[in-house]
């Protein structure tokens, strides 16, 4: 019988210590605040938006939400970005992507301010995650998988660490974020050959593949410890699943549950990078 | 008897390649230019910059050397940097690091114009790297090495790479490049347990720790491909060693030399490099 690695506990502690350093800022007559910039009514946007503004709210962050039509125009948009990147009471920006078609998603990722850029998808927060330069702020959900790890006393130093995915949004940066902390790690993905046999030889398994379901137990060893990134909605069994299933992970040391593990942590995240911002 | 993987071929054909992008842009009214920024008289920045400069001389590209004394003021070097950087006859600026500890050595690289970042320092070319955008330029080394990879017929995809070194002018680029060449990559460093074991186990391996002659047969096995980035005096021994007991490769399907190996690459990829900014 596996530890179940609950986010909750760890969303908890760390909004604890936002609302401190909210106190704190407020006492300087600053009020930190995140602006949502959707475009559109995606149901993804909207449920990790709901997600956000609660826990927001129930740590005195301000939420600004801009909500423009599914076919707003490429100038409206981008002079809405820009206005965005320029006002000062705006600490954070949260950008939802793909972006419709007819805008240029990459156009608006560049222009986006690093100094805001809380999400963590910028070229400089990017690089900051590559040279570990503590500059700009690491993707929330690679960093909500670190915070995990920490919170519940495991030390990835000198550990052998296996990142299924590559992926800009989680993969690549959390091997990055795990090299920093000292591991050993190998990054696998679909070009990958005797995938099971390497994911056997890790101590820490990050499931970041999306694909649902797709880890077995041949895939695991007794005494790993497995954070499960992935999150869908499985037909067959009418609920949500991770990259692994869950039944066939009883041997290892311990694993996130889906839901309940790490997708609980990100937001959380998100509004501490809120707040270290408005501190900058 | 391992096949010995000499850098002298490489570098060649690509000499070969920049000739003829030089003819063409020469054709243009276009002369690629270099601009070689060196503070003092370090001898390992003397060697390199009598290398890069008998490649451009061969090559048709353009040299202007900036020498500065040593005990240059900051505000001396910095206008210095920034001429370079805003000069339209120069297309690509090497500037030997480390600088003296009076000048800001981060500073400096954060100044250096990206487009011209042809030695693939700044924060935009390693975003580059990291994101495979394609923009920016990769660390030459890092390049050097998977064009020692291409030109021999060695296709990284999914084969196991184990990359010994995590700096960023090496370990970490290169463990991109490779995993962007679908290599399952695997990045061992000072704080990696059980490492021989670890390196055993990869079809290609890149030595790139500087740690001389720490890589002995217990780390290698019959098959693999091995890459030595290393380089230095050996004493003992009187001669250059790497990071590899060259003796003790010789069960490895393929190795490079040291001197003459990775070495004998860079500073082609370099002048390339300068090629690429001219032709943008």
């Amino acid at each position: 019988m596996s530890d179940i690695l609950k986010g909750k506990p760890v969303a908890d502690a760390i909004s604890a210590q936002i609302r401190e350093k909210v106190e704190k800022l407020k006492q300087d007559k600053i009020t930190p605040t995140l602006a949502i910039l959707r475009v559109g009514e995606r149901e993804d946007d909207l449920s990790y938006e709901r997600g956000t503004m609660k826990r927001c709210e129930n740590t005195g962050v301000a939420v600004k939400n801009i909500i423009l039509p599914e076919d707003i125009d490429e100038k409206s948009f981008f002079e809405t970005l820009e206005n965005l990147n320029s006002d000062n009471q705006i600490h954070g920006i949260l950008m939802f992507r793909p972006l419709p078609k007819h805008l240029d998603g990459e156009r608006a990722r560049c222009m986006l301010n690093p100094q805001k850029d809380v999400d963590g998808c910028t070229d400089g927060s990017l690089a900051g995650v590559f040279t570990n330069s503590k500059s700009g702020f690491a993707p929330c959900t690679a960093e909500a998988a670190m915070e995990i790890l920490k919170f519940y006393g495991i030390d990835p130093a000198g550990k052998r660490a296996v990142v299924i995915g590559r992926s800009l949004v989680i993969g690549r940066p959390v091997a990055m974020l795990l090299m920093h902390a000292n591991a050993t790690v190998t990054i696998c993905h679909t070009k990958t050959q005797n995938m099971a046999e390497i994911v056997r030889e890790a101590d820490i398994v990050i499931c970041a593949s999306g694909q649902m379901e797709s880890i077995g137990k041949e895939f695991l060893a007794p005494g790993q410890t497995v954070i499960d990134v992935g999150i869908g909605w499985n037909e067959q069994k009418q609920k949500l699943c991770g990259d692994v299933i869950f039944e066939e992970a009883d041997e290892v040391a311990a694993i996130t549950p889906v839901p309940g593990g790490v997708g609980a942590v990100t937001t959380s995240i998100l509004v501490r990078h809120v707040v270290e911002a408005a501190k900058k």
